[in-house]
């Protein structure tokens, strides 16, 4: 019998790709979409490009709306996920794709989002160590960010194994959908073609904190994480340059070491492709896909190991990971519904 | 059982695009793969989106390896398929993508391609009256070519309800993966970044015979096309503005009427949607997806009917059509293994 | 000495591109610069490209603030030039890029504006017959729209020489800065990058008089204009792909006699170019320039004469054009203060 | 009287830049262009935007057709440049946008270059510390590489000053036109819009030696540089995130301080500006422009000092370098035809 799904905020780019992606998936019905001030509109207002469900209408967000389903995927802006699932029963299998459930330090969600802590919940990243005993039956998942996702995959495997100093540095592209669909004016297409720029330099960014915990637990010690987003003129797609410097003395410090540890913590990942050597990660080779691709160097010069990973955001990074999740938290085949390849060119 | 199904040309941007819709399609066994200079090159060399095949290697096209196939789809230069499909099974299901079997008209071949004419066979495009009929149980299918996939779907109601004269005018935006991936300065990112420019105007496309056919025998009278093809600066898509003046007298003058007779043609298709009034189709809204999205419009001051496609000009313009082309030949169901969503923003 | 200048609405792309323009004037000093909600913002914070000006405070658009300059543009909002206009001095050239002033038919305007016709300004594309006499010495003129200009260039030859029926067919594409920097969804760079989509399809769109103005002004009788304009994923340029049926029996029927029209009409025009055969105009070659780059081609099958034209939507098709004229208002030479060439790739 | 000027590879991207800066610089008179591949050809072929000179002829790159002018700019392929130069009279002044003689140290060129050194000009960065002098007067110069060029404008103050740790990171996204004109399956349109993706990771780019030892002559010490550069789906525009580790205990650490050292140094450079608090570079704010934007940060957790730069990689980054060191070497006003202001939206 097919799961009954919701998905609230489902008019913004995060929900119309949940949207996308459960409507394919084999084992679900797509019940109850809510939205706020798109609340009665149609999906094919919201979103033009999903012909099948072009005439469901999207309701007012709220817990009544939401109930009586057996999975609830929250797209909700930051700050508004914690008091709704509150009402929700405490059996359903909550997905938050918000910030709110993600930092364990209530400290640096203050810091960051500038009100209280509501909590943390199983996070959502299947491939870090331990993550699928963690998920697996949980009822409730915070997803990791978009930059998070690219971040913490290309990097996670260098602190696991101690190849790299506790200091790292991230510069990462991000396609303009990751800003939402708020209107703004840096965000118009004539501002945007034809241009890249950067901002939250200097730590500023909120995902900063989730790297740095997420690096730290990761190396058992205090991570930095100097991380400058970018904001790049394509629709979708994060390509995140990570690097840190070697450990002196360590093992892995030859390139095919270092691609030799990548593999084999990646060797059973169904998302997860380290690169044959020679090649480099695209974002448009994971567009549309689940697929986070990673390659790996070592720069003799400068003694630094970088790690590139591309995602989409959208998808690996927020819709296609939660679905993964979901996926986990019920015991159902990981890959069910999600694309491995990318639609390409 | 499997169908055992083979690609020749999957180096290409339409033998990709086959690729990934069959890699999804639950009844397809991926056979061989075929090319020509990129014979003995991994998939994933020549796609680097196609992780889940990335280890498969490219054969030589020959008909040798592709014999043995249920199905071979055949996505080849212009002139290259005739010999090659003369020498395939009668019974193996050749899908040609090519132009080689499109026209009827032995004069018009020549003009447009300067060879000798191989035949003309089964056209596959489900949608035109009375296709189906021809398809089910075809053994040697003609995809169209991604123009006319749009511009036929746009204009053939209008003329098989005799609501316009037989004088069509066509623009058409496509993205530059309709160039094919052949190296050319004028396709280069940085030429076509930002730029529009128009290409074999003046009824020099290859495709313009094509139209002039479809839309001749939808008619019932010789009809002419004036047809400006445009590159646009995106990857996929073709966005056609059709138009052609109304008949005086007619009935459908409305915009309302000719809604209608839109709407009866295409009531029960699964692949085009003729969008409601106030909502007019993008290329975005089908990227990736086997949907024509249409609207019509009637301009009173030029006595005019306009008809707006939209389609992903790899997808329901090439392999989609194709795949779409296998499902009705084959007798399985006609969704099969096809998006109807696009993937968007 | 040099001319004291003014730019109302100077916070918007029209207004930036005028600045652009000017700032390189070497008979210009820029003076005032207003804005209405950006009054008190500095150009820097506005027009981040306009690093000249970057100090320079935008003030509140009041007739009292304009006062005092030589020239004064108006770039503002339709419908708001013709209340500041009658505030300004009889001998201040007021040169409007709105439409305030352009349609010579009150009805045209009520139809598509919905409010009072404000009058009629000469009109200012200098390269129409017999426009340049009634420009110099004017002291308000009326800037066309930017799909006017792409048209009227392409299509008044046609029409002056009698070379086409009076039923025009025109498809033009249009960079998104074209749409004005107001935000609204479907101008986000998420929805437009890789998306071509129409809009006023049927006669809607706003330039539709003033292209049938221009046209039968040209042909000396009603001319009908289907205008279909397209939004393209490009920051700037509008490229107009126009077209009419050849007039039976007329002299002009052969590309070559078509070409030599066009060719003599703009032998000595500084900004307008007839290509060589063989070459198409493409908007990237027309980027930031004052150029208007045009191709015929006729069609013998649809016995159609086809004609390309490509500007830059801000330049020649608003800032450049508004420039031009006041050099020729003044009396300067054309070309001053205006780049010919385009920036590119 | 005017400068004779010739340039040799004017085919290119690069040589195309330089003819459109000095198309409008008033000193110069365009001589002899020269070009390979496309000797014969006119500019309007090779380059579509040059309407200004479309007319004109290229001929075959020797020394003998370069002779006899007061300026040559040699924008060749690298290694080239060298056996050009030698036959060209000693008092010509002659400019190579190439890196033959951009290195100091021949076993730092044999690496990356695979040749023999041909020798050291005088760098044309003039904004570094005793650039002009040597530049005033100098008869052969060596432009530096796009990407130098914007991380060594990013990084020299720090170095200068004593401010940051003698590694480097840097990651720098560069528009398309950077990797050339060349026909390479990579740099189609279909494949570069929508996608970022790095290449020359790990050291390998030819740039790192360059910057290593821009950087080191800054420092008095030898600086490694991590340099990942990536292609970013635009035409033109080089963003560079510059970062490195505060020194313990110096001044200068507070992100003011910072911004006080950088903008002494660059107080009365015309082409570079630090800019306000609180605004960030964007590639789109240099378009065509020989300007260089630059952004501080200090980011407390990580203890770096981070610097983003924007600069248009065919302008400042090339062609506009080059001719602002022609500028500095004849003694002209240094911003002579040079554009300050970007051409944007």
């Amino acid at each position: 019998m097919a799961l009954r799904v919701a998905v609230a905020g489902a008019s913004g780019y995060a929900g119309g790709e949940i949207l996308r992606l459960l409507t394919s998936h084999p084992e679900v019905e797509i019940g109850t979409v809510t939205a706020h001030s798109s609340a009665g509109r149609t999906l094919g207002e919201a979103h033009p490009q999903a012909h099948s469900l072009a005439d469901r209408v999207l309701e007012e967000t709220t817990a009544e709306n939401l109930s009586g389903h057996d999975v609830v995927f929250l797209a909700l802006p930051h700050g508004q996920s914690a008091s709704l699932a509150a009402e929700l029963a405490p059996d359903t299998l909550v997905i938050d794709c918000g910030a709110d459930f993600r930092l364990r330090d209530p400290a640096a969600w203050r810091r960051f989002y500038g009100s209280a802590h509501a909590g943390t919940w199983p996070y959502g990243l299947p491939e870090l160590p331990g993550a699928r005993d963690e998920l697996e039956g949980a009822t409730r998942i915070a997803v990791p960010g978009c930059f998070p996702t690219a971040v913490t995959l290309a990097l996670f495997p260098a602190y696991t194994h101690r190849l790299v100093e506790p200091e790292a540095v991230v510069v990462a592209a991000s396609g303009t959908s990751g800003a939402g669909r708020a209107l703004r004016p840096h965000l118009l297409g004539a501002e945007v073609m034809g241009s890249m720029t950067p901002y939250g330099v200097g730590g500023g960014h909120r995902h900063t904190p989730e790297l740095t915990q997420n690096l730290s637990l990761a190396a058992g010690e205090h991570v930095t994480v100097s991380f400058t987003p970018t904001l790049a003129p394509m629709p979708r797609g994060i390509l995140a340059t990570c690097s840190a410097r070697l450990r002196p003395g360590t093992a892995g410090g030859s390139e095919e070491e270092v691609r030799a540890v990548y593999e084999a913590v990646y060797a059973d990942e169904p998302f997860v492709q380290v690169l044959p050597p020679g090649r480099w990660p695209s974002t448009a080779s994971v567009l549309g896909s689940n697929t986070a691709l990673l390659q790996v160097a070592v720069d003799p010069g400068a003694r630094r190991l970088i790690c590139v990973s591309a995602i989409d955001n959208l998808t690996k990074g927020t819709a296609g990971g939660a679905v993964q999740c979901m996926n986990v938290a019920l015991g159902l085949p990981e890959r069910l519904g999600l694309p491995t390849d990318g639609v390409a060119p």
